[in-house]
């Protein structure tokens, strides 16, 4: 199959500012929202920037792994996944610090029912873990512009 | 300031399945929802995993973007966002390809208001990018343990 047989797709999303901890983002129809606790600033309205990211790894696992448990005829499903992300807010603070500014580590666990033996497990995990986009784009760099206007 | 003047925290989700493109996710007392829309066999109860990635970008750029102005004293405030990925899907669908997963490349335009001269706009946002965690784990790689239970 060639390379170019699928073509690259444009992602676009518009974020209003409800409030300076506060945004409500919209995609296609579906509006969402990111906020903090009151501790923060905010008023709880919606997960913290950074909990967003483990949530969009954890659904990215969810529906990749029913995928190809599909593709693969596995008697495989996902119950639950659970991940924690390591982080120091030092930088975000604006402390003096060598540590990164996002996650250190991520540790995921997918909870599967079902009668898949383990090397059926090991290639489906595999295949989900390279051809999952969000778990790409933590592995990897990617370049991201941000610009003001 | 001592690198170890802040502790790292650990962050955690754990994320129901209701379907095999939903999650309900929960942090702390929030839960927000990812899922799929219905030609993907959801019932578009919420954005995709790969939109919720630039969801967190968004806020991520707003949260930081007011924070960073507030401590420079500059009169600098964040109207919108609006983020713009590029994705090829062949490597997620399965298909054979040299394309990555994920986000190729993704651009934020920070639409801001307030009487901030350029000079004083340049140094913010030098600020809001190098202490912005959702930027730093999607530009350098992150460590990600993927483990089935």
């Amino acid at each position: 199959m060639s390379t170019h047989s699928t073509e690259t797709k444009s992602y676009e999303l518009t974020a209003e500012v409800r409030s300076p901890v506060r945004i409500d983002a919209t995609v296609r129809d579906v509006t969402f929202t990111l906020d903090s606790p009151a501790s923060s600033g905010g008023e709880n309205a919606g997960p913290l920037p950074v909990e967003t990211v483990l949530g969009a790894l954890a659904g990215c696992l969810n529906a990749l792994g029913h995928k190809v448990a599909s593709e693969m005829n596995l008697d495989l499903r996902i119950r639950r996944v659970d991940i924690v992300g390591q982080l120091n807010p030092a930088k975000f603070r604006g402390q003096e610090t060598d540590e990164r500014a996002g996650f250190q580590r991520i540790e995921a666990r997918v909870a599967i029912e079902g009668t898949a033996t383990d090397e059926e497990i090991d290639a489906w995990l595999g295949a989900v873990e390279v051809r999952n986009p969000v778990l790409d784009n933590l592995s990897f760099p990617t370049e991201v512009a941000v610009t003001v206007e």
